[in-house]
Protein backbone atom coordinates (compact mmCIF):
# COMPACT_ATOMS: atom_id res chain seq x y z
CA UNK A 1 0.00 0.00 0.00
CA UNK A 2 1.54 3.33 -0.90
CA UNK A 3 0.87 5.88 1.92
CA UNK A 4 1.04 9.29 0.89
CA UNK A 5 3.37 11.67 3.47
CA UNK A 6 2.20 14.82 2.87
CA UNK A 7 5.45 17.12 2.94
CA UNK A 8 5.71 19.25 5.78
CA UNK A 9 4.55 22.66 6.10
CA UNK A 10 7.36 25.55 6.34
CA UNK A 11 8.47 26.69 9.57
CA UNK A 12 6.58 29.36 11.00
CA UNK A 13 8.87 32.60 10.64
CA UNK A 14 8.15 34.90 13.76
CA UNK A 15 7.52 38.79 12.90
CA UNK A 16 9.69 41.67 14.73
CA UNK A 17 7.88 44.83 14.28
CA UNK A 18 10.26 48.02 14.75
CA UNK A 19 7.99 51.30 15.50
CA UNK A 20 8.23 54.99 16.21
CA UNK A 21 6.54 58.51 15.78
CA UNK A 22 10.08 59.06 14.34
CA UNK A 23 12.49 57.74 11.69
CA UNK A 24 12.40 54.41 13.69
CA UNK A 25 16.12 54.23 13.11
CA UNK A 26 16.41 53.95 17.45
CA UNK A 27 13.92 51.25 17.55
CA UNK A 28 15.77 49.31 14.52
CA UNK A 29 19.13 49.97 15.75
CA UNK A 30 18.75 48.02 19.34
CA UNK A 31 15.92 45.62 17.81
CA UNK A 32 18.59 44.02 15.29
CA UNK A 33 21.10 44.51 17.82
CA UNK A 34 19.20 42.34 20.27
CA UNK A 35 17.76 40.00 17.84
CA UNK A 36 21.66 39.24 16.49
CA UNK A 37 22.35 37.26 19.95
CA UNK A 38 19.59 34.98 18.30
CA UNK A 39 21.61 34.33 15.27
CA UNK A 40 19.89 30.97 14.27
CA UNK A 41 16.70 32.04 14.29
CA UNK A 42 15.06 33.49 11.43
CA UNK A 43 12.49 36.93 11.72
CA UNK A 44 10.28 38.52 9.25
CA UNK A 45 11.59 42.41 9.99
CA UNK A 46 9.16 44.98 9.61
CA UNK A 47 10.08 48.50 10.19
CA UNK A 48 6.83 51.02 10.65
CA UNK A 49 8.37 54.78 11.02
CA UNK A 50 6.21 58.05 11.61
CA UNK A 51 3.40 56.19 13.80
CA UNK A 52 2.42 59.02 15.30
CA UNK A 53 -1.65 59.49 15.09
CA UNK A 54 -4.34 57.55 16.18
CA UNK A 55 -4.89 56.09 12.60
CA UNK A 56 -2.04 55.30 12.12
CA UNK A 57 -0.79 53.12 14.98
CA UNK A 58 -4.29 51.79 14.47
CA UNK A 59 -3.32 50.73 11.20
CA UNK A 60 -0.15 48.98 12.59
CA UNK A 61 -1.95 47.28 15.13
CA UNK A 62 -3.60 45.62 11.95
CA UNK A 63 -0.08 44.56 11.23
CA UNK A 64 1.18 43.19 14.15
CA UNK A 65 -2.00 41.09 14.38
CA UNK A 66 -1.94 39.87 10.69
CA UNK A 67 1.23 38.82 11.30
CA UNK A 68 0.45 36.98 14.30
CA UNK A 69 -2.45 35.60 12.10
CA UNK A 70 -0.34 34.41 9.81
CA UNK A 71 2.60 32.43 11.80
CA UNK A 72 0.66 31.42 15.12
CA UNK A 73 3.85 33.41 16.78
CA UNK A 74 3.25 36.34 18.72
CA UNK A 75 5.87 39.17 16.68
CA UNK A 76 7.60 40.84 18.92
CA UNK A 77 7.75 44.62 19.19
CA UNK A 78 9.80 47.22 20.00
CA UNK A 79 9.04 50.80 19.77
CA UNK A 80 9.62 54.19 20.92
CA UNK A 81 6.79 55.76 20.89
CA UNK A 82 6.87 58.85 23.04
CA UNK A 83 2.95 59.37 23.28
CA UNK A 84 1.08 57.88 25.98
CA UNK A 85 -2.15 57.20 24.03
CA UNK A 86 -0.59 56.21 20.83
CA UNK A 87 1.79 54.07 22.52
CA UNK A 88 -1.23 52.19 24.85
CA UNK A 89 -2.94 51.85 21.19
CA UNK A 90 0.41 49.55 19.70
CA UNK A 91 0.42 47.83 23.37
CA UNK A 92 -3.16 46.52 22.71
CA UNK A 93 -1.60 43.80 19.94
CA UNK A 94 -1.71 40.45 19.81
CA UNK A 95 2.35 41.02 20.30
CA UNK A 96 4.78 40.33 23.19
CA UNK A 97 6.07 44.58 23.35
CA UNK A 98 9.32 44.97 25.21
CA UNK A 99 8.63 48.40 25.78
CA UNK A 100 11.68 49.49 26.43
CA UNK A 101 11.45 53.29 25.62
CA UNK A 102 9.15 54.04 28.23
CA UNK A 103 10.30 51.93 31.03
CA UNK A 104 13.81 53.04 30.45
CA UNK A 105 12.59 56.87 30.39
CA UNK A 106 11.18 56.75 33.87
CA UNK A 107 13.71 54.43 35.43
CA UNK A 108 16.35 57.92 34.37
CA UNK A 109 13.37 60.42 35.31
CA UNK A 110 13.66 58.75 38.78
CA UNK A 111 17.70 58.67 38.82
CA UNK A 112 18.53 62.14 37.86
CA UNK A 113 15.73 63.27 39.83
CA UNK A 114 14.14 65.29 36.45
CA UNK A 115 10.81 65.36 34.64
CA UNK A 116 10.84 64.20 31.09
CA UNK A 117 10.12 66.62 28.09
CA UNK A 118 8.65 64.06 26.06
CA UNK A 119 8.91 65.00 22.43
CA UNK A 120 8.84 62.84 19.25
CA UNK A 121 12.28 61.88 16.86
CA UNK A 122 15.73 61.91 17.60
CA UNK A 123 17.88 65.10 18.21
CA UNK A 124 19.23 64.43 14.41
CA UNK A 125 20.46 68.21 13.37
CA UNK A 126 18.32 69.69 10.73
CA UNK A 127 19.39 71.03 7.84
CA UNK A 128 19.99 74.50 9.17
CA UNK A 129 21.82 73.68 12.10
CA UNK A 130 25.87 73.99 12.63
CA UNK A 131 25.87 70.11 13.08
CA UNK A 132 24.25 69.74 9.53
CA UNK A 133 26.55 71.97 7.96
CA UNK A 134 29.53 70.57 9.77
CA UNK A 135 28.29 67.21 8.48
CA UNK A 136 27.59 68.60 4.35
CA UNK A 137 31.07 70.27 4.39
CA UNK A 138 32.68 67.38 5.55
CA UNK A 139 30.62 65.59 2.86
CA UNK A 140 31.88 68.14 0.17
CA UNK A 141 34.82 67.44 1.12
CA UNK A 142 34.94 63.82 0.90
CA UNK A 143 33.34 63.83 -2.80
CA UNK A 144 35.94 66.87 -3.64
CA UNK A 145 38.93 64.22 -2.38
CA UNK A 146 37.87 61.26 -3.59
CA UNK A 147 40.37 58.51 -4.67
CA UNK A 148 43.32 61.18 -5.28
CA UNK A 149 41.07 63.15 -7.27
CA UNK A 150 42.62 66.53 -5.78
CA UNK A 151 45.47 66.12 -3.48
CA UNK A 152 45.93 70.01 -2.81
CA UNK A 153 43.48 70.63 -0.19
CA UNK A 154 44.96 68.27 2.12
CA UNK A 155 45.79 70.79 4.61
CA UNK A 156 42.48 71.07 5.72
CA UNK A 157 41.62 67.20 5.78
CA UNK A 158 41.17 65.22 9.42
CA UNK A 159 42.88 62.20 8.00
CA UNK A 160 43.79 60.54 4.76
CA UNK A 161 42.70 57.31 4.10
CA UNK A 162 45.30 55.41 1.84
CA UNK A 163 45.29 51.55 0.59
CA UNK A 164 45.30 49.92 -2.67
CA UNK A 165 42.23 49.82 -5.32
CA UNK A 166 38.90 48.34 -3.24
CA UNK A 167 40.17 48.17 0.13
CA UNK A 168 37.22 50.18 1.16
CA UNK A 169 38.38 53.87 1.14
CA UNK A 170 35.58 55.52 -0.68
CA UNK A 171 32.64 54.36 1.39
CA UNK A 172 34.64 54.85 4.96
CA UNK A 173 35.24 58.36 3.85
CA UNK A 174 31.53 58.58 3.51
CA UNK A 175 30.76 57.59 6.51
CA UNK A 176 33.08 59.47 8.54
CA UNK A 177 31.72 62.43 6.97
CA UNK A 178 27.90 61.51 7.73
CA UNK A 179 28.37 60.11 10.82
CA UNK A 180 30.87 62.32 12.61
CA UNK A 181 31.41 65.53 10.42
CA UNK A 182 35.18 64.26 9.82
CA UNK A 183 36.88 65.58 6.91
CA UNK A 184 38.74 62.31 5.31
CA UNK A 185 40.33 62.45 2.16
CA UNK A 186 41.18 59.06 0.50
CA UNK A 187 43.95 58.36 -1.89
CA UNK A 188 44.57 54.65 -3.29
CA UNK A 189 48.16 53.59 -3.81
CA UNK A 190 48.80 52.34 -7.21
CA UNK A 191 51.30 50.12 -8.96
CA UNK A 192 53.41 53.43 -9.94
CA UNK A 193 53.01 54.83 -6.59
CA UNK A 194 53.91 50.93 -5.03
CA UNK A 195 56.99 50.57 -7.21
CA UNK A 196 59.07 53.30 -5.28
CA UNK A 197 58.36 51.65 -2.08
CA UNK A 198 57.91 55.40 -1.06
CA UNK A 199 55.25 57.84 -0.02
CA UNK A 200 53.88 59.70 -3.11
CA UNK A 201 55.45 63.62 -3.02
CA UNK A 202 51.55 64.38 -2.73
CA UNK A 203 51.51 62.69 0.64
CA UNK A 204 54.89 63.28 1.78
CA UNK A 205 54.24 66.17 3.73
CA UNK A 206 50.90 64.86 5.59
CA UNK A 207 52.34 62.10 7.01
CA UNK A 208 50.49 62.62 10.21
CA UNK A 209 47.39 62.45 8.98
CA UNK A 210 47.87 59.18 7.13
CA UNK A 211 45.71 56.10 7.81
CA UNK A 212 46.04 52.81 5.97
CA UNK A 213 43.28 50.50 5.34
CA UNK A 214 44.38 46.91 4.38
CA UNK A 215 42.44 43.83 3.36
CA UNK A 216 43.39 39.99 2.94
CA UNK A 217 45.23 39.31 -0.18
CA UNK A 218 42.26 36.38 -0.98
CA UNK A 219 39.44 38.51 -0.48
CA UNK A 220 40.82 41.52 -2.87
CA UNK A 221 41.43 39.13 -5.35
CA UNK A 222 37.61 38.18 -5.13
CA UNK A 223 36.57 41.78 -5.22
CA UNK A 224 38.62 42.69 -7.98
CA UNK A 225 37.95 39.52 -10.09
CA UNK A 226 34.10 41.02 -9.82
CA UNK A 227 35.52 44.35 -11.02
CA UNK A 228 37.85 42.83 -13.87
CA UNK A 229 37.64 39.38 -13.98
CA UNK A 230 40.57 37.78 -15.14
CA UNK A 231 42.55 40.69 -15.58
CA UNK A 232 46.71 41.34 -14.36
CA UNK A 233 44.75 43.84 -12.08
CA UNK A 234 42.69 40.62 -10.21
CA UNK A 235 45.20 38.33 -10.56
CA UNK A 236 46.72 36.69 -7.41
CA UNK A 237 50.22 37.73 -8.18
CA UNK A 238 49.52 40.85 -8.56
CA UNK A 239 47.78 41.56 -5.24
CA UNK A 240 50.18 39.52 -3.08
CA UNK A 241 52.52 41.50 -5.07
CA UNK A 242 50.79 45.18 -3.71
CA UNK A 243 49.94 43.81 -0.90
CA UNK A 244 54.42 43.07 -0.05
CA UNK A 245 54.91 46.91 -1.29
CA UNK A 246 52.27 48.49 0.63
CA UNK A 247 52.83 46.57 4.13
CA UNK A 248 56.31 47.34 3.09
CA UNK A 249 55.25 51.55 3.36
CA UNK A 250 53.13 50.93 6.05
CA UNK A 251 56.06 49.17 8.32
CA UNK A 252 59.16 51.57 7.01
CA UNK A 253 57.42 54.81 7.37
CA UNK A 254 55.22 53.44 10.40
CA UNK A 255 51.68 54.93 9.09
CA UNK A 256 48.77 52.94 11.23
CA UNK A 257 46.77 51.09 9.68
CA UNK A 258 43.85 48.22 10.03
CA UNK A 259 42.99 44.94 8.24
CA UNK A 260 39.46 45.44 7.62
CA UNK A 261 38.57 42.08 5.70
CA UNK A 262 36.01 41.04 9.08
CA UNK A 263 35.16 44.37 9.21
CA UNK A 264 31.67 46.38 8.25
CA UNK A 265 31.52 50.17 7.28
CA UNK A 266 30.86 51.59 10.49
CA UNK A 267 33.39 48.82 12.17
CA UNK A 268 36.35 50.31 10.49
CA UNK A 269 35.06 53.77 11.37
CA UNK A 270 34.73 53.58 14.76
CA UNK A 271 37.92 51.70 14.94
CA UNK A 272 40.05 54.41 13.15
CA UNK A 273 38.85 56.68 15.85
CA UNK A 274 39.62 55.21 18.43
CA UNK A 275 43.35 53.54 17.13
CA UNK A 276 43.59 57.75 15.99
CA UNK A 277 42.06 59.15 18.95
CA UNK A 278 40.86 61.45 16.01
CA UNK A 279 37.74 63.85 17.56
CA UNK A 280 34.12 63.61 15.86
CA UNK A 281 33.11 67.06 14.93
CA UNK A 282 29.29 66.64 15.73
CA UNK A 283 27.77 63.88 17.36
CA UNK A 284 29.14 64.63 20.76
CA UNK B 1 30.24 97.15 55.27
CA UNK B 2 31.18 95.07 52.12
CA UNK B 3 29.92 91.53 52.12
CA UNK B 4 31.93 89.37 49.65
CA UNK B 5 29.37 86.98 47.60
CA UNK B 6 31.26 84.53 46.37
CA UNK B 7 30.27 83.40 42.61
CA UNK B 8 28.57 80.11 42.84
CA UNK B 9 30.40 77.61 41.30
CA UNK B 10 28.87 76.07 38.26
CA UNK B 11 26.14 73.79 38.30
CA UNK B 12 28.07 70.23 37.92
CA UNK B 13 27.54 68.03 34.72
CA UNK B 14 25.86 64.25 35.12
CA UNK B 15 28.07 61.82 32.76
CA UNK B 16 26.37 59.87 30.67
CA UNK B 17 28.63 56.86 29.33
CA UNK B 18 27.96 54.54 26.35
CA UNK B 19 29.69 51.33 26.33
CA UNK B 20 30.32 48.84 23.99
CA UNK B 21 32.44 45.13 23.21
CA UNK B 22 31.90 46.41 19.40
CA UNK B 23 31.59 49.87 18.05
CA UNK B 24 29.06 51.02 20.46
CA UNK B 25 26.78 52.26 17.74
CA UNK B 26 23.60 50.72 19.31
CA UNK B 27 24.64 51.66 22.85
CA UNK B 28 25.02 55.15 21.53
CA UNK B 29 22.07 55.19 19.49
CA UNK B 30 19.41 54.50 22.30
CA UNK B 31 21.18 56.16 24.54
CA UNK B 32 21.53 59.02 22.93
CA UNK B 33 17.56 59.15 21.76
CA UNK B 34 16.57 58.30 25.50
CA UNK B 35 17.89 61.21 26.49
CA UNK B 36 17.11 63.46 24.17
CA UNK B 37 13.92 63.07 26.02
CA UNK B 38 15.49 64.81 29.16
CA UNK B 39 16.36 68.35 26.19
CA UNK B 40 16.41 71.06 29.32
CA UNK B 41 19.32 68.88 31.04
CA UNK B 42 22.83 68.83 29.87
CA UNK B 43 24.53 65.26 30.15
CA UNK B 44 28.62 64.79 29.74
CA UNK B 45 28.57 62.12 27.00
CA UNK B 46 31.32 59.69 26.97
CA UNK B 47 31.59 56.42 24.04
CA UNK B 48 33.64 53.70 24.79
CA UNK B 49 33.58 50.75 22.15
CA UNK B 50 35.56 47.72 22.15
CA UNK B 51 35.71 46.58 25.96
CA UNK B 52 36.50 43.61 25.08
CA UNK B 53 39.18 42.23 27.51
CA UNK B 54 38.95 42.25 31.41
CA UNK B 55 41.91 45.02 31.57
CA UNK B 56 39.82 47.54 29.26
CA UNK B 57 36.86 46.92 31.13
CA UNK B 58 38.75 48.46 34.53
CA UNK B 59 39.93 51.35 32.54
CA UNK B 60 36.34 51.75 32.11
CA UNK B 61 35.35 51.55 35.54
CA UNK B 62 37.98 54.04 36.29
CA UNK B 63 36.73 56.58 33.61
CA UNK B 64 32.91 56.30 35.06
CA UNK B 65 34.68 56.36 38.66
CA UNK B 66 36.96 59.84 37.74
CA UNK B 67 33.39 61.45 37.07
CA UNK B 68 31.60 60.41 39.82
CA UNK B 69 34.10 61.84 41.42
CA UNK B 70 34.23 65.22 39.61
CA UNK B 71 30.45 65.67 39.47
CA UNK B 72 29.52 63.95 42.83
CA UNK B 73 26.49 62.97 40.37
CA UNK B 74 26.03 59.33 39.83
CA UNK B 75 27.40 58.72 35.79
CA UNK B 76 24.21 57.12 33.72
CA UNK B 77 25.47 53.70 31.74
CA UNK B 78 24.06 52.40 28.98
CA UNK B 79 26.18 49.47 27.47
CA UNK B 80 25.24 46.30 24.91
CA UNK B 81 28.38 43.79 26.70
CA UNK B 82 27.51 40.10 26.07
CA UNK B 83 30.04 38.77 28.35
CA UNK B 84 29.09 38.35 31.12
CA UNK B 85 32.57 38.43 32.92
CA UNK B 86 32.78 41.72 31.25
CA UNK B 87 29.30 43.08 32.08
CA UNK B 88 30.02 42.43 35.78
CA UNK B 89 33.42 44.56 36.33
CA UNK B 90 31.60 48.01 34.41
CA UNK B 91 28.81 46.74 36.62
CA UNK B 92 31.30 47.58 39.22
CA UNK B 93 31.53 51.20 38.59
CA UNK B 94 29.92 54.08 40.69
CA UNK B 95 27.15 54.63 38.26
CA UNK B 96 23.68 53.93 37.44
CA UNK B 97 23.64 50.87 34.78
CA UNK B 98 20.54 50.42 32.70
CA UNK B 99 21.56 47.18 32.47
CA UNK B 100 19.63 47.51 29.00
CA UNK B 101 21.00 44.58 27.25
CA UNK B 102 20.97 41.82 29.09
CA UNK B 103 17.58 41.75 30.38
CA UNK B 104 15.95 42.48 27.04
CA UNK B 105 17.98 39.27 25.38
CA UNK B 106 16.47 37.29 28.68
CA UNK B 107 13.41 38.36 27.77
CA UNK B 108 12.97 37.69 24.72
CA UNK B 109 14.83 34.58 24.92
CA UNK B 110 11.89 33.60 27.67
CA UNK B 111 9.38 34.96 25.30
CA UNK B 112 10.91 32.55 21.73
CA UNK B 113 11.65 29.93 24.09
CA UNK B 114 15.28 30.01 22.54
CA UNK B 115 18.88 30.39 24.21
CA UNK B 116 20.52 33.32 23.11
CA UNK B 117 24.29 32.86 20.79
CA UNK B 118 25.76 35.55 22.37
CA UNK B 119 28.56 37.19 20.35
CA UNK B 120 30.13 40.84 20.72
CA UNK B 121 29.24 43.24 17.73
CA UNK B 122 26.41 44.08 15.89
CA UNK B 123 25.20 41.86 12.57
CA UNK B 124 26.79 44.92 10.45
CA UNK B 125 28.03 43.22 6.70
CA UNK B 126 31.60 42.75 6.35
CA UNK B 127 33.49 43.60 3.42
CA UNK B 128 33.72 40.49 1.63
CA UNK B 129 29.96 40.06 1.86
CA UNK B 130 26.48 40.65 -0.73
CA UNK B 131 24.74 43.36 1.35
CA UNK B 132 28.88 45.50 1.73
CA UNK B 133 29.06 45.28 -2.29
CA UNK B 134 25.20 46.09 -2.83
CA UNK B 135 26.23 49.14 -0.03
CA UNK B 136 29.51 50.07 -2.52
CA UNK B 137 27.59 49.63 -5.29
CA UNK B 138 24.96 52.26 -4.22
CA UNK B 139 27.46 54.84 -2.84
CA UNK B 140 29.69 54.63 -6.19
CA UNK B 141 26.48 54.96 -8.14
CA UNK B 142 25.59 58.22 -5.82
CA UNK B 143 29.02 59.60 -6.45
CA UNK B 144 29.05 58.83 -10.75
CA UNK B 145 25.27 60.63 -10.46
CA UNK B 146 25.92 63.46 -8.25
CA UNK B 147 24.89 66.94 -9.31
CA UNK B 148 23.56 65.92 -12.68
CA UNK B 149 27.19 64.81 -13.20
CA UNK B 150 26.10 62.28 -15.57
CA UNK B 151 22.22 61.44 -16.88
CA UNK B 152 22.97 58.76 -19.22
CA UNK B 153 23.19 55.69 -16.78
CA UNK B 154 19.26 56.73 -15.24
CA UNK B 155 18.06 53.35 -16.06
CA UNK B 156 20.30 52.23 -13.02
CA UNK B 157 18.93 54.42 -10.65
CA UNK B 158 16.33 53.27 -7.93
CA UNK B 159 15.74 57.38 -7.49
CA UNK B 160 16.46 60.40 -8.92
CA UNK B 161 16.12 63.44 -6.46
CA UNK B 162 15.57 66.60 -7.81
CA UNK B 163 15.51 70.13 -6.20
CA UNK B 164 16.98 73.66 -6.29
CA UNK B 165 21.16 74.36 -5.30
CA UNK B 166 21.79 73.93 -1.67
CA UNK B 167 18.73 71.72 -0.82
CA UNK B 168 20.35 68.77 0.64
CA UNK B 169 20.66 66.16 -2.24
CA UNK B 170 24.03 64.90 -2.04
CA UNK B 171 23.87 64.16 1.22
CA UNK B 172 20.42 62.12 1.12
CA UNK B 173 21.80 60.30 -1.88
CA UNK B 174 25.25 59.49 0.05
CA UNK B 175 22.68 58.47 3.44
CA UNK B 176 20.66 56.35 1.02
CA UNK B 177 22.98 54.75 -0.61
CA UNK B 178 25.09 53.72 2.78
CA UNK B 179 22.40 52.96 4.96
CA UNK B 180 19.80 51.24 2.52
CA UNK B 181 22.02 50.32 -0.23
CA UNK B 182 19.49 52.65 -2.92
CA UNK B 183 20.64 53.75 -6.30
CA UNK B 184 20.20 57.55 -6.04
CA UNK B 185 20.76 59.46 -8.14
CA UNK B 186 20.35 63.45 -7.74
CA UNK B 187 20.01 66.38 -10.38
CA UNK B 188 20.09 70.07 -9.07
CA UNK B 189 17.10 72.19 -10.75
CA UNK B 190 19.35 75.22 -12.39
CA UNK B 191 17.74 78.65 -13.27
CA UNK B 192 18.14 77.38 -17.01
CA UNK B 193 16.00 74.21 -16.87
CA UNK B 194 13.17 76.50 -14.46
CA UNK B 195 13.02 79.00 -17.05
CA UNK B 196 11.32 76.66 -19.16
CA UNK B 197 8.80 75.25 -16.74
CA UNK B 198 8.89 71.90 -17.98
CA UNK B 199 11.56 69.04 -16.63
CA UNK B 200 14.77 69.14 -18.62
CA UNK B 201 15.26 66.65 -21.16
CA UNK B 202 17.61 63.97 -19.77
CA UNK B 203 14.63 63.61 -16.88
CA UNK B 204 11.68 63.45 -18.88
CA UNK B 205 12.12 59.59 -19.62
CA UNK B 206 12.51 58.82 -15.54
CA UNK B 207 9.28 60.70 -14.44
CA UNK B 208 8.07 57.87 -12.00
CA UNK B 209 11.67 58.00 -10.17
CA UNK B 210 11.75 60.96 -9.71
CA UNK B 211 11.24 62.96 -6.01
CA UNK B 212 11.39 66.42 -5.25
CA UNK B 213 13.20 68.06 -2.05
CA UNK B 214 11.78 71.84 -0.97
CA UNK B 215 13.42 74.10 1.35
CA UNK B 216 11.84 77.24 3.18
CA UNK B 217 13.04 80.16 0.95
CA UNK B 218 14.06 82.05 4.24
CA UNK B 219 16.60 79.11 5.24
CA UNK B 220 17.74 78.64 1.30
CA UNK B 221 18.64 82.58 1.24
CA UNK B 222 20.67 82.08 4.07
CA UNK B 223 22.53 78.57 3.29
CA UNK B 224 23.35 80.45 0.19
CA UNK B 225 24.33 83.52 1.82
CA UNK B 226 26.56 81.35 3.67
CA UNK B 227 28.81 80.23 0.35
CA UNK B 228 28.07 83.04 -2.02
CA UNK B 229 27.41 86.66 0.15
CA UNK B 230 26.06 89.24 -1.67
CA UNK B 231 25.38 86.96 -4.96
CA UNK B 232 22.20 87.07 -7.10
CA UNK B 233 22.39 83.42 -6.82
CA UNK B 234 21.39 83.96 -2.79
CA UNK B 235 19.37 87.55 -2.97
CA UNK B 236 15.80 87.19 -1.62
CA UNK B 237 14.80 87.44 -5.25
CA UNK B 238 16.30 84.55 -6.91
CA UNK B 239 15.30 82.22 -4.28
CA UNK B 240 11.99 83.59 -4.13
CA UNK B 241 11.75 82.70 -8.12
CA UNK B 242 13.61 79.73 -7.77
CA UNK B 243 10.69 78.66 -5.27
CA UNK B 244 7.75 79.81 -7.43
CA UNK B 245 9.29 77.96 -10.31
CA UNK B 246 9.82 74.76 -8.99
CA UNK B 247 6.68 74.44 -7.51
CA UNK B 248 5.18 75.33 -10.75
CA UNK B 249 6.88 72.06 -11.99
CA UNK B 250 6.38 69.76 -8.98
CA UNK B 251 2.40 70.69 -9.18
CA UNK B 252 2.29 70.37 -12.96
CA UNK B 253 4.44 67.27 -13.20
CA UNK B 254 2.38 65.73 -10.00
CA UNK B 255 6.19 65.11 -8.72
CA UNK B 256 6.20 63.91 -4.86
CA UNK B 257 7.97 66.21 -3.25
CA UNK B 258 9.10 66.61 0.80
CA UNK B 259 9.73 70.25 2.57
CA UNK B 260 13.25 68.73 4.42
CA UNK B 261 13.47 72.74 6.00
CA UNK B 262 13.55 70.87 9.85
CA UNK B 263 14.29 67.07 8.54
CA UNK B 264 17.95 65.81 9.26
CA UNK B 265 19.24 63.45 6.60
CA UNK B 266 18.17 60.56 8.72
CA UNK B 267 14.55 62.12 8.74
CA UNK B 268 14.52 63.31 5.09
CA UNK B 269 15.76 59.41 3.98
CA UNK B 270 13.28 57.67 5.93
CA UNK B 271 10.01 59.82 4.72
CA UNK B 272 11.23 59.14 0.81
CA UNK B 273 11.06 55.59 1.71
CA UNK B 274 8.06 55.96 3.14
CA UNK B 275 6.47 58.41 0.46
CA UNK B 276 7.49 56.19 -2.20
CA UNK B 277 7.54 52.92 -1.45
CA UNK B 278 10.80 52.47 -2.40
CA UNK B 279 12.50 49.10 -0.77
CA UNK B 280 15.69 49.22 0.78
CA UNK B 281 18.17 46.71 -0.59
CA UNK B 282 19.60 46.29 2.43
CA UNK B 283 19.33 45.65 6.05
CA UNK B 284 15.94 44.49 5.95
Amino acid sequence: MYVHTPTPPPPAIRSAFFISDGTAITAETLGKSLLSQFSDVEFDIQVIPYVDTIELAKQAVERINRAFETSKLRPLVFDTIVSDEIREIINSANAYNLDIYEGLINRIATEINHEPNPHAGMAHSHVDSDDYKARIDAVHFALDNDDGARTTHYDGADIILIGLSRSGKTPTSLYLALQYGIRAANYPLTEEDLDTSQLPAALKPYHNKLFGLTIDTERLVRIRQERRAGSRYASLAQCQEEQRAIQAIYSSQKIPNLNVSEMSVEEIATRILQITGLKRRIGV
